[in-house]
This record gives structure tokens, sequence and C-alpha cells, in this order.
């Protein structure tokens, strides 16, 4: 079962938008055991959509399209899906009844003739009904082949993915399990990493699959196995992570969360011990915050935070005192640590994480140099920091920051 | 002159990694005039990337791949280039005393075999060497066409495009000019919009195309134009702009930054008038003053902000009373309005924002419904907040407050 997601808007080729949509429909689709072959983004262009379409055809049996179906002159998918199938564009009644629901719910003033022609549909077309938006959903077959078109709108076509194709897709095929696990590594590099499990990674049966994936400080392992029997599977991946675990047992802090990352774990242990967390940041600006916010939760845990990015928000906030601060200036050892360990106390929290550093361009409020980031964490009994040099570009020098502070915060839970 | 970006990696196509790379090197190749005609991401196979470098070859000029040149076992990219040349891999010594140089600078440890292995290159490739990682960059010719392999890992990638890839191509082709001006519109649907400026539309110059871009409550309506003569379409696309601007006038709130977005347009507006931001936070966690701090020089104008999560830090920290929530409850009108006022104060800036409400998905700290956010904004004259429905998905929830925030507080920053 292999499926090609195709994606169309000359915004993505000019790379003013990433192209989010495709890792979403991914990761719906590996979950029921398809396997994305390739996803190709392509330019708002009859001929060349007409090329991928037909491409596509004669690699895949699911061709999944996101875009070019709003209500707008630039848009082109509908036409050119009528085109491939020698299909003709008619008015579907359901879809206009839901584009009135919509405007009237939602917008005051008349239809407008384009939203009306939002319900022009292939004849041969079954539509899946977009409840969030005028855009229909559109599924046709050819044969064995399926073509699907959604919306581009990330969160309609979300929606529609949940709620009608992968239950329809499920229907249709007989679909493998793919399973993912995922280990989060610290403290090793990828080639040091390699040699270490080298001889296991050796013996791995033919239908497991590792791949190594560092990021910015951090390093995940992925084993990948695909199969019909779901337990099967399941038992044979967590007998090879009962046997990889020792080999690198000082550097392993846990499984990745299905949709997650380093923030749930840290999230979720906190929630398992009932233990609570605050924050103070400087040079990451509340992006501290914003990794645990951004999860379902949070509110059970999580305390708060300031972003104390001035010095003298520093001073009259968190209560840094003004000598300190001139004593050993704003980016060192000694304010970081004044910093979680008043973050601590004002938020009455069990645990907390404290970063100030100079991500640059210019030097800030200090002479630290650009690249310079001291980070802190405070519990009840202790605190301590360790200073970082993070490079000199300035979204890479925030990113590494969240990563250490991340790191240094799992370490500090996982003692407990 | 067209380029088509090809990205490897299994994590891609099992949506665990979003491409962000394609982006990047879209947008650096755009300015310089070259226009990607596709982006294709493929599995870690041999054939499959055979394949796509088959089909890249009949349709473009340059050829970009990323990913796939790290030391360990998931690697097959290199191998792979040279089998397409029928070519082989010789060690290049300049790579591997660059490997070692990385190699006692960072790491403590020995040089390994597979890192060894990394300055294996094919024999007709010119190297593009990366200072920042062991992997190096590839370039190859072929005729007319040109093939470039980067490594995966996104600063290095950046690094090589910028430095080695960008130079390198416009010195061997003659680049036409693009130039891309995005206007930031709010308060129109994308048809309502559509219809507004329908008669600017269908007389707009064939060499200048228009796009509508959509997006959690806010709009950009893009025109690109292409050409030899740099200041002809500069000259052509401004007086576009000079049109449309008149037709939606209360709707248009500047032009997007070359590579920013509507915070930059807000910072560079306040550094402008020499004003000062704060911000009191609760459902969107941290997510505000991130999209500030993100950016560089945010010292110049942002004070800094505070995260109360917990409806006991707003009340500890931002001196919300106790009573106010308890008449109100803490998702209200008044409890917005007076954080609003409170982070003013507190961090002494001459505008603040705050949110409060519930992201869901369970009910947090008050009765509200899932969705209901309260959005305020505070100046030295007055504070005033709206209150927004936002639907019943997280992620979402937090995304549209925090563009609907920014968008009040745009509207506040152009009045003065």
């Amino acid at each position: 079962m292999l499926a090609e997601i195709i994606t169309i808007g000359d915004e993505l080729l000019i790379g003013q938008v990433i192209d989010t949509n495709s890792a979403f429909i991914a990761k719906q689709l590996n979950k029921i055991g398809v396997s994305v072959y390739q996803i190709t983004s392509v330019q708002d262009d009859k001929e060349h959509i007409l090329k991928a379409l037909k491409d596509a055809e004669s690699n895949v049996d699911v061709i999944i399209l996101t875009g070019g179906l709003g209500p707008t002159k630039d848009d082109i998918t509908k036409k050119t899906i009528a085109e491939y199938f020698g299909d003709t564009l008619v008015r579907n009644e359901a879809v206009l009844k839901n584009i009135e629901a919509i405007w009237s719910g939602h917008v005051s003033g008349l239809l407008l003739q384009v939203n009306k022609d939002q319900a022009l549909v292939p004849s041969k077309a079954k539509v899946l009904m977009n409840r969030l938006g005028t855009a229909p959903g559109m599924w046709m077959e050819k044969g064995e082949k399926t073509f699907i078109s959604l919306p581009g709108v990330p969160h309609e076509m979300q929606a529609l993915v949940e709620n009608e194709v992968i239950p329809k897709v499920k229907g249709k095929y007989n679909c493998p399990f793919i399973l993912h696990k995922t280990l989060l590594v610290y403290g090793l590099g990828e080639s040091a990493l390699a040699e270490r499990i080298e001889v296991w990674e050796d013996t791995l049966p033919k239908n497991i699959k590792l791949a190594y994936l560092p990021s910015l400080g951090k390093m995940r392992l992925r084993l990948s196995a695909k199969g019909f029997e779901e337990a099967d599977l399941r038992i044979n991946v967590d007998a090879e992570i009962a046997k990889v675990i020792p080999l690198i047992k000082n550097e392993f802090f846990g499984l990745e969360d299905e949709d997650g990352s380093v923030e749930v774990v840290i999230a979720n242990r906190l929630t398992k011990i009932g233990k609570t967390l605050a924050m103070a940041e400087s040079c990451t600006g509340g992006k501290i915050a914003e990794q645990f916010t951004s999860h379902p939760g949070a509110s059970s845990y999580f305390k708060g935070g300031v972003v104390t990015y001035s010095t003298q928000s520093k001073i009259n906030i968190l209560g840094i005192s003004k000598d300190l601060v001139e004593e050993h200036s704003v980016v060192s050892k000694e304010v970081v640590e004044a910093m979680a360990k008043n973050a601590l106390d004002l938020f009455q929290s069990d645990f907390a994480v404290a970063t100030t550093g100079n991500a640059g361009p210019s030097k800030g409020d200090s002479d630290a140099e650009i690249g310079t980031v001291h980070i802190a964490i405070a519990t009840k009994n202790e605190v301590y920091s360790e200073k970082f040099m993070l490079g000199n570009q300035r979204v890479k020098v925030i990113d590494k920051a969240v990563n250490k502070a991340l790191e240094m915060l799992l370490k500090e839970i996982f003692k407990n």
C-alpha cells in the first residue's frame, strides 16, 4: 500500500510557506499502515499538475492532493482534476448548502458568485464535506487507484483527513500495520552512537529499520517495523529496544511520545510524580514556556514563566539585585542561578529553569560574546548552571538553548 | 532557469520531520532569479533516488539534493550519486583534513572509521567544503545541468547554500530577477477581498502574478514579477501596489518584511516611534513573546512578558485581585484588561497585550467554553479588549489567539 502526496501552490516553491500539510498527512497515513512513497510540491500550473498526477498514478495506490481549492482566481486544481478524468464540473447541491450555512454563520453580506462556484465538482467525484470551510474535499476512483483532493488550509485539510480520508482508505484497502518507536538519546554524537550500537544494529531483523535523527544537540533513534500482525510487531520492536537500552544506559532518556518530543516526556514525568515547573527566560524569549503550553494538560504541572528580556525587568520582576548584575554582568552564572532560584520562589514550583545569554546578532545588555548562554536549574534543594557557546546564528542559538534547557531539565527530573 | 529540490529521508515520508530545508533553499534560489519547478521528497532508497534524479534532469537545469550524507548506516545518497554518474568514490584529502579539524575541536576521542569514510566523494565531484560538519557538499556537472548534493542538517545546509551554492549558480547561469512583494490584509475574507480588487486584478500585466495566502485569521496578498531588468520590475510592481492600496485602505496594514511577518511590521514600527512593548500571556503560553524575540533587535523595544498560566500566578505576579477573579472568572474581560494594565505598569512599557482563555481540550481554572479567548490591549491612556471564539482544537486556538493579538496590536500601534 503506497501513497503519494501532491501539494500545489507557488507559495511552497518560492519558500514563502513551509509545507506542514504533508507531514500531517504522512503521519496519519502511516498510522494505518500506508507508506508514503513520495511527496511532490508543484506549481499552480495545469500541465505540471497533470504530469504529477500521471507519474503518481504509475507509482502508488492512493494519491492525495492538497491546495488550490480556494475561491480566488489563483485556483486551478479542480479544473485540472476534471480534465485528468475527462469529466465536467457540475453543481453539487449539498456542497452549496454547506457553503450557504458557513456563510450565514460567519459572514455578514451576500454570498458571492466565487463562493457559489465552489459548489462545482467533477461529476464522478464523491464529495468529502468540509464543515470548516467552503472548499469541498473530493474522492475519485480509477480502477484500484484512488485520487483525493483536499483544501490547503491546514485545519480544514486536517479535519477532512481525520474524519473522512482515513476511515475511507481503511475501508477500501487491506492495510498493514506500521510501528515506529523513537528513543531519545543525549550526550553522544551520531558516529559515536553508531559505533556503540553497531553489533546490535547489524543483527536487526530485516523488517525493522533503524534511523538516526540528529537535531541541534539532541539525537533521536527511530525503529520502524511493518507487517500485518500488530501484536508480533510490538513484541519484536520492544525486544530490540530492550537489547539496545543497556548499550546506551547513561544516554537514553526515554521513548518519545507518539506525537510529542522531549517536553512531552518531561511533562508526563512531572504529572506522574505530582511536581510543578516554572521558568525565567531571557534569551530564549518565551520559547521554553511555549514548548510546554502547546501540549494539552500543561495546567496540571506548569505554574508559569517570566520573559525578563531587559535587565530592568530581571531586577523589578524577578528581584535580581542590581549589584549582582553589575558585579557579574547580566549574562553570568551568578545571574542565571538567581533567576532560576527566584522563579522557583515566585511561582512556588518544585523545579525552575532559567536562561540568560546573547543570541546576537549584536550585543545586548552585556558584553558577553554572541552565542554565550547560561542555563540554570533550581530545585528546593539546589541550584546549578552550565555555560554553553552556541554559535552566532540567532535562531539557532535560541533553538539550541531551548534544547539544552530541556536536556538539563530532563536529567534533573529523572534523577528524582 | 529552473531548479528542483530533492529531499531524501524516510523521516520526511513518515511525517516525523517537517521539511524546512526546501523552503529555505527555494527562498535563496528565488532571490537570484531561479524558479523552483518542483520539490520532491523521496525515501532512503537507491532505486527511488535514481528515478528522481532522472526525472529532475529531464525537467530542470539545477538539481539540489539534501539529506542522506551523515556518517551512519542509513545513508545512501553518496553511493547513489556515484552510480548515477558512473563514477567511483575516492578519498578527498581536503575533506579529511576538515573532518579531522572539526573532530579535534569538538569531540573528545579518536576519529572513527565512519567519519573517515565521509571523506569519500565521487571522483568527478567538486567539493563544497562544509565548515560546520563532517559531511561535504558536492557539485557535479553533466553538460549544462548541475547536480548539487548537500547535508540534511539544517544549519550546515544553510551555510553551504549561502556561501557556496548561490555564488556558484549565479556565476554559471545568466539568472533573471524575481521580485515578490506581499501585502498584509486584515478584516476581509478571501472571497470578499477577491471581489473588492477584481477589476484591478483583471488588468494586471502578464508578468505580474497575484496570489491569496489566507492563514488563521490573517490574509497575505502576494505580487510576483520576473524579468532581467530589476529596476523596471520594481517600478511596475510598486505601481500596481499603489493602485490596489486605495481599494483596501482600511484593511491594509503594510508590506510584509522580506523575511518576516506581522510581528516584524510591529517591531519596525515600535523601533521607529521609540515605543516599548510588554505582554501578559495565559492561554498563548509564551508564544506571543517568542514571536517577537525570534527576530533580531527585540531588545530595543521588547521589555518582557509574563506567562501567568495558573490563576495563582496571575494574582501573585501580575497583582490581579482575587476578588476580581472570583467575581468575573479568570477567563473574562475584566481579568484580561487588568492583566494588560498591570503588565504595562510592571514592565513600564508603552503598550501591553494580554491573553486569557481556554484552549482545551479540557476546562482549566474557569468554566469558560473551550475556545473562548479574551485579548486586551493597554496603553498609557486606555485599556480595551475583545472576546473571540476560536474553535476546539488546542493548537489552532493558540495560533489564532496569537494572530488576533498581533492584529489588535498592529491596529493600535498604527493609530498612533
